[in-house]
């Protein structure tokens, strides 16, 4: 066994993020590469353009999602990695990005060392993770899994009524693939986490074991409209006082039930609104997560159950509409395990982590073992031209990558 | 002493109150005679001409109040009955245009049975109660008590920059009398209740005692926004929660303090707003009233002491702002007992209660003793084409009218 000094070239991989962010940079600093826009045109030529000086093989599907392809020669099914290049107008320089130019530097590293592991290595861009101008986001993985159908992509619309396939022909990137022809043996997913949770506790890595589920719900309290210099607090049907118990109640629930149980009411309206009104209507949205199926529905349930008596005790009638429900994901576990043993490798801590976001790695949960790698976000902001990882913690973290990788294609053959 | 049948004539009072309702009605029912407008000018001109059929002397101040008075050979300060004829733009029927044309109805009752009182009767139509168009509202009676500078008024302007004055004088009620020289011994308003306590309560009339003080503030909440699928439920600082806090406690307030206290939070704006993002910021109003002033402070107070603590164990800075504080009115005891007993005189039961909402009396209130008289708004709407009251309570009420008139008018001589 020979003992190579086998990591990624840091300095690259910073300088390719900072290149890739200069495209479309706006003046506070935000990243805005909308897809199927000419910002993101660039962005996939300059990818494309790295792609080509590594000597991958590059194939473009039909939802547009880029591969790159390192040692195609073996037929065997190969290892993918990767994640989007897309941004929300006001993105970071990481959000995306990170997980594929780590992937090119993960080649690259192997490259310098002439090494081709015994299965492909393919770098994968997925159009239109953010979902911003086109719906649903996370469309060229969720295209690439199955999970949704072709023409139904292609025939989304903006808000101007222009087609997402018209755009992708326009911008150079209706490829001949068809979607879905390649399915890894395993799918690993570099990115920061977009939450507080490393940044706080200082840990420099996370193996993501798994992806909360989304219920998110309506809810509109109808009570009754009052005159507030008239009507006596007692016989008052107030509808943001009834919202305000369900804010509380959501915020205890979580709370009571621990683990990993979010709950937030980021929204509320009131109407009419007006400082001397006794509000006759409010509506509030309930953002509900849990990496734990049995444990979301419960949640949803002790909801319900709280709305119904809070109706009868307060005499107003409370409707529910359902905006948003996803199952939660659970990962590969002996891909999470891999991780670790690569972050322990490297000597550095790591720990067991849910992710709080969507990622194309929940979309290729559904047709290979998959997980992901997360490193700390500063403060845990994103989608915000503050997002920010230390340089040392995203040059950490292209080399668990690159160990993860190395371990997943020698599993059967140690190198 | 000769007992004669003294009562309003109930059909004439209900059919005014129809005429004028006429001018500018809505398809859906509204009365929208907002001050200073043609409608407005219609109604007053409408109002003249009945002033002249009971042969009246009609002044108009410089602010377009308008004044007509019976028996003014007599030297004795007047009693001045009255309200306003101009409307919100969704109006009812009765909001100030009962106080006025019962009024007329009460001279027309003398006349017919050719009483002159020992002092003049004034029937008074203030300008612009509603302050739809100019603010602020009640402004002719406040101007006629000295309020508010008369220029002040007339330069007020509207969205569009009209002024005030141009709109008087175009509208042809720019009059010659000084503002504020008709100080009456006495002034009563009758007005429809605006709220449901008389309604709820089934007692038919109202003896006005005093009038809510109003104290508005605007609280401002600084949190943190945080994503709702990562911030870890102890570690937020959720402004909506610490909103929500606040309705809890001014419901519980009011609750609490009992009495008259009355505690709304009529409106609730959270930044971002977004159904995924905990809130960084909410604004949010209270509306506190009370009719003792000192109690209106004790709320005050324990409303920033308790925002204060709040900031401390929520980790959220919070600002407030005054938005308006109005002192309560406590009418003339004196006339409210009058005005109790003359109820008694008609069989009829009657509570002492507050108004919640401004009127012409409470500046009257300033310069001469003041009551007012309620009558009952069926399910206590108003500013809404459905306000209504019963024609017997409209009827009864102009009856209780008259009685305290005259045991005003002959509270030195029996008559």
């Amino acid at each position: 066994m020979t003992c190579i000094d086998l990591t990624i070239e840091g300095e690259e991989l910073l300088r390719a993020l900072e290149e890739l962010a200069q495209i479309n940079r706006q003046p506070d600093g935000s990243c805005c590469r909308i897809a199927l826009t000419e910002a993101d045109r660039l962005g996939r030529d300059l990818l494309v353009e790295w792609m080509r000086e590594l000597d991958l093989e590059i194939d473009v599907d039909q939802i547009g999602n880029i591969f790159g392809t390192y040692g195609r020669q073996s037929n065997a099914k190969p290892i993918m990695v990767g994640s989007h290049i897309d941004t929300v107008s006001t993105g970071g320089k990481f959000d995306g990005p990170y997980g594929v130019i780590a992937g090119l530097e993960v080649i690259r590293a192997l490259k310098r060392h002439g090494m081709v592991p015994p299965c492909p290595l393919v770098v994968a861009s997925f159009t239109n993770e953010e979902g911003v101008r086109f719906q649903p986001d996370m469309m060229g993985s969720l295209v690439h899994a199955g999970g949704l159908d072709l023409l139904t992509a292609l025939r989304s619309e903006d808000r101007e009524g222009v087609a997402l396939g018209d755009e992708l022909k326009r911008i150079g990137y209706a490829g001949q693939l068809r979607c879905g022809s390649l399915v890894p043996q395993a799918y690993v997913e570099l990115h920061i986490e977009q939450g507080p949770i490393l940044d706080r506790e200082r840990v420099p890595l996370g193996a993501v074991e798994n992806l909360q589920g989304i219920s998110w719900q309506e809810i509109t309290i109808h009570g009754q409209a009052n005159h507030a210099g008239t009507a006596p607090m007692s016989s008052r049907r107030d509808a943001a006082h009834t919202a305000m118990k369900i804010v509380s109640f959501a915020r205890d629930l979580a709370l009571r039930m621990g683990g990993q149980q979010l709950a937030t009411v980021g929204s509320i309206h009131l109407d009419p609104g007006l400082i001397n009104v006794v509000p006759r209507k409010a509506i509030l949205t309930v953002d509900l997560r849990n990496p734990e199926e049995h444990r979301l529905k419960e949640a949803e349930g002790h909801l319900i159950d709280y709305l119904e008596a809070l109706s009868l005790e307060d005499g107003v009638s409370i409707e529910k509409k359902r905006l948003a429900r996803t199952l939660p994901v659970a990962f590969d576990l002996e891909i999470v395990r891999t991780i670790e043993r690569s972050a322990r490798t490297l000597g550095q801590p790591i720990r067991r982590m849910t992710s709080g976001a969507g990622h194309d790695a929940q979309m290729m949960a559904r047709i290979c073992p998959a997980a992901m790698i997360f490193v700390p976000s500063v403060d845990g902001v994103s989608h915000n031209p503050a997002e920010n990882t230390e340089p040392e913690h995203l040059i950490l973290g292209a080399n668990v990558l690159l160990k993860t990788v190395l371990a997943l294609s020698y599993k059967d053959s140690a190198p």
